[in-house]
């Protein structure tokens, strides 16, 4: 392979630690791959974190020892991270969102791949020194930004079925309360996908009474895994007490009102 | 903003158009974000198109005319496709995957961050001159992979559920039966998440006897919406007649032996 110049090495760097948030690549891996001495790579590596950090485009992080090299971190500052939860409360603040009995519809903004990343980049940045070895959510609304929350972290995701499918193996199912409506839920998880003492991150899109959340975590008590943490997308701000005490969320649904067709919908304290 | 140097400039644009494969940016975009001259700028793309070509991380497209500017196209080649879908096979080929029932334990690879990524961005590359507005499929399994297929085309992704919420609002609800097992099952699909006369791409996970696959072009047709492919990751090769004629899967999944505890998956011609 040909000598590379410094441009084309530190663009197909970016690409490559982009396309893999949060996994180190060596400085070996570079430097063989760009056929350049470690010192050379390791300039690339200062001119490329700067780039990122002047454009708000993320972080390239270097981790030092035996398993060092560097990294790509989605985390884009709080700055932008308050600009586009804001953008995302005024969207969905749209009173064409209401639905009958007071529910938002919030569909399509939970499953845009680009606000999913978004949304997934934030919920991300919060649990990134706890690290969790996995994500899980309960299917299905959720699934979208916990794949991009997961993928962030570069853990994998593991989806709780309300529904049981032979095609799952042996599972562990839970029954649960829900948290508003005080019904009974069914919630699944295939045996294989989970081994005693890791480390798990709840993921969500919604949280009222918090009694999805706290099924997760009775589950993840279950396998022996340990909670790092709760996030979810937007949180009611009633019930005030929720099932889970501790829990971070983008937004605050303070209320609906069908009548006046009005959505108060807020940034919330934790950005 | 000061003026910043040849290999920022790449580094940002590699960045920028990957966050958002299939998207247009002007070159004024890049102009007045760089404060650089068009023509540097043009300079700067054939530079950022070698680099992505030449390490096979995807491509960069000009796209001429009133509309026109510049592109990332997630499509790594060929090569890269087979090397990959390769390595799936080989990977769902341990006999660990069989579970009772002959069934194959996949749920790990589909959800997986970095393999659904991959797996969504073949799927994407086969039907991105069919220009979809939507990618559409049908709750669990196959979320992930529908949604890297999405934002690999830049397009939303829709979710057809199985069962029913009241937070999706108006629905249609259609019955279908499924393929292999001659169940009927329901299928519902939020009335506002779609408009006539727009284009679907179908992607899901597993196809046996394509009912699931049939059941949503029986739901695009009731909202007068084209269906321009059907993409799947895996297709069983019994039945071969299957109720949807034209499709393209990733792996074809000729058998697997309980008893002989052996896994017979191999990649599909349409690679």
């Amino acid at each position: 392979m040909q000598k590379l110049k410094r441009n084309e090495r530190i663009g197909a760097m970016i690409k490559i630690l982009s396309d893999r948030p949060n996994h180190i690549f060596t400085l070996t891996y570079f430097s063989d791959m760009f056929v350049a001495a470690k010192s050379t790579i390791s300039e690339d590596i200062d001119i490329a974190k700067s780039i990122m950090e002047s454009h708000k485009l993320g972080l390239i992080e270097t981790v030092t020892g035996a398993a060092g090299g560097v990294k790509y971190i989605t985390d884009r500052g709080p700055e932008a991270q308050e600009k586009f939860v804001n953008e995302l409360c005024m969207k969905l603040s749209d009173p064409e969102r209401i639905l009958p009995g007071g529910y938002l519809y919030m569909l399509d903004v939970l499953s845009q791949p680009e606000s999913a990343a978004k949304i997934g980049e934030v919920l991300a940045s919060w649990f990134y020194k706890s690290h969790p070895d996995f994500v899980i959510t309960v299917q299905t609304t959720g699934i979208p930004v916990a794949l991009m929350a997961a993928r962030a972290l570069n853990v994998p995701l593991l989806i709780a079925r309300r529904d049981v499918r032979i095609s799952d193996g042996s599972l562990v199912t839970i029954n649960y309360i829900t948290g508003s409506a005080k019904r009974i839920q069914t919630m699944s998880l295939a045996k294989r996908a989970v081994s005693a003492g890791t480390r798990a991150l709840i993921i969500d899109d919604f949280m009222k009474g918090g009694g999805t959340a706290k099924g997760m975590m009775d589950m993840m008590r279950e396998f022996s895994i340990t909670v790092v943490g709760v996030g979810v997308v937007i949180a009611t701000r009633e019930p005030a007490r929720k099932l889970v005490s501790d829990f971070k969320a983008l937004a605050v649904l303070n209320n609906v009102d069908e009548t006046a067709r009005k959505i108060d919908i807020k940034p919330s304290k934790w950005l």
